[in-house]
């Protein structure tokens, strides 16, 4: 099968050079920006790309919602199996991307959108074929757990940390969308579509790295704990599903706390196979591009659909989530919080919450930022 | 797809009761002793098996290699998929029962062999295809990983631990294959098989936990350390792979030590993806039919093999790994070793011997036993 890549920056290039060795598969054109056609295998237009005799399928590796959108649509319709890595294309448009692809009878998938490297959204959804998933989520955002394992293991600020992450690669130029949870939310919310056919459009809470700083590092090690950035998903009521991004404070023994560097681990629960946990590079130029290789190597095989015919657009529902926070704010505004514990120094309390919802919390912290408060918190893991 | 289901045992009662409510499949008839035929669905020959009208698939979950050889050819033989749990089958006859399959252009899928309720063979079937696979291995007895840490985390004995394990189902009541080392042997001679189209027969190590003591774990907590029983595999000089299963020390903080009960951890590290680490549950009626059903899913939508028409039988070589080991023996043995440290008390000396082959080691151990020496060892990971 000849695959045509769009896109030969990291990933790109990394697609196009394993299919050279891949079983089954060939290397077709690649697209590039207009003036960048330095070899006789690049094309700059997607009507060039569609033109080419022989190509079967489309690999997408550009980023972004448009053009690769626009160009999604029009490899589907001219009959080509699409493939691609970009979280944000799928999170936006994956309803209408399905339902192209399967209009078309040609394959659609998103394997590399979520974990990179590691096969998560694959084994999803083949166990939502004859399993329930009782929950799913895990640390599905590198970039934060490298900074976040470099503040608490090599006691870097978050400056550092994050000039640390960008000069290895592993954080973008922007790494707005990755410190803002925004990343990883994308990630569950592609999760939620493949276990549960609800992709959420609204009602979903997202908090990052932003906030967290040297002292608090210090002060949640002084607890003997160990903070990672996690993405929860499951069943709410009402037909909805509850997923949301935060950071969470665990005991050291915790396996979460194992995963170093810009390690991703993720995690579904089906209620036969219990606890499946997957752990690998969530990204990087060959983890992302092996994802779209296997990915094309299911559809050579026939698997041609990560999404049901069923999965909608709908709401997520945090507000029967509950548990205790970790909250560091302003002395003057620990009285918005019931607190089970609390300490103060210097103007800077620490409390933990009475069990409340997610939603709340997040709420409320937006409400007390807009305030003019610093405020870090966490989830404590029971 | 209708699928028929050999044995109805723990995990063939599963496979029987998840078909149910599996997209695509339906449940077939079920061959159960003869006298044991007390519902209209089961029967007693594998002929009325065959006979039955629409079975496209056989799932066998009997065990042990005859007559689950002789059923799987008449399987694949009357043109049926055919998918199972059994290592010791797939071992023994993988070559012959996956040529038979691609005779017939049907399916031949065992992912539940290794790992149980982990997808491991399957992805690394997916990997192979675009990716070198460097090395692989992990905890894959599920049975011995729970005596272990038992024997390490409550202070058991080896004999209360395994009763233990019994009571709760984890062990069989004739243990001997999953304190040996046997059954993890087996899985990795499948992963070789998937990983590197060798199914190694010969030339293989394995060492199990019969031979570790109460003293011997706190001998070893002393150290700071922790014992796993771990197998691994890769690629060896001459077209050949090494594979053995033995007892590992490890750093507490080390992934492994996390790894708790009876779950599995298997890992295989690609050239491109980089280290894949999948945890969960190896056995059980649920994890184990899960991973049966799972195949089916993949048969149905196209995914028929896990081994390439070049997989054959070989050898494997373990003269070229090295490390060290702790060794612990009579004092008056202690000479045939060449020992970087080494303490002694009451008779008893625990050594750490210089980095020596893998196939030394378990050469020199099974002589100095032959002696009648009392002997534990384990490598220790650097």
């Amino acid at each position: 099968m000849k695959v045509a890549v769009l896109g030969f920056g990291t990933v790109g290039a990394g697609i196009y050079e394993m299919l050279a060795n891949a079983k089954g598969l060939e290397q077709g054109p690649v697209l590039v920006r207009p003036g960048k056609d330095d070899a006789p295998f690049k094309r700059t237009s997607m009507e060039a790309i569609l033109a080419e005799p022989g190509v079967e399928a489309v690999a997408e590796a550009m980023g972004g919602i448009e053009p690769a959108f626009s160009y999604a649509m029009a490899a589907l319709k001219a009959g080509k199996h699409f493939v691609t890595s970009n979280k944000a294309l799928v999170a936006a448009h994956g309803i209408e991307l399905a339902a192209a692809a399967r209009e078309k009878g040609v394959g659609f998938l998103f394997s590399a959108a979520c974990g990179g490297g590691m096969p998560f959204l694959h084994n999803l959804s083949i166990a939502v074929e004859s399993d329930l998933i009782v929950s799913l989520g895990g640390i599905l955002n590198g970039t934060t757990n490298y900074m976040l394992d470099a503040m608490q293991r090599r006691s870097l600020g978050y400056a550092e940390a994050l000039s640390d992450a960008q000069r290895l690669g592993y954080a973008e130029a922007d790494p707005s969308a990755d410190v803002s949870g925004l990343d990883a939310l994308r990630k569950i919310v592609l999760s939620a579509a493949v276990a549960y056919d609800l992709l959420p459009v609204e009602g979903l809470c997202h908090e990052g790295i932003k906030s967290i700083t040297a002292e608090d590092v210090k002060r949640i090690q002084a607890r003997g704990l160990s903070c990672r950035l996690m993405a929860k998903c499951g069943p709410a009521a009402g037909g909805k599903v509850y997923a949301y991004v935060e950071p969470v404070l665990f005991p050291a023994s915790a396996p979460e706390c194992s995963v170093l560097d810009n390690y991703n681990m993720a995690r579904y629960e089906g209620k036969c196979a219990g606890p499946m946990v997957f752990m690998g590079q969530g990204a990087g130029r060959w983890p992302t591009a092996s994802a779209v290789l296997r990915d094309l190597d299911c559809i050579l095989k026939g698997r041609l659909h990560m999404l049901s015919p069923a999965c909608h657009e709908g709401s997520a529902d945090n507000a029967a989530c509950c548990h205790s926070y970790y909250v560091r704010l302003p002395s003057s505004m620990s009285g918005c919080f019931e607190a089970k514990s609390y300490s103060e120094s210097d103007g800077v309390s620490e409390l933990i919450t009475k069990p409340m919802s997610v939603k709340a919390m997040h709420e409320l912290a937006a409400r007390l930022r807009g305030e003019g408060a610093s405020l870090f918190f966490a989830a404590v893991e029971d």
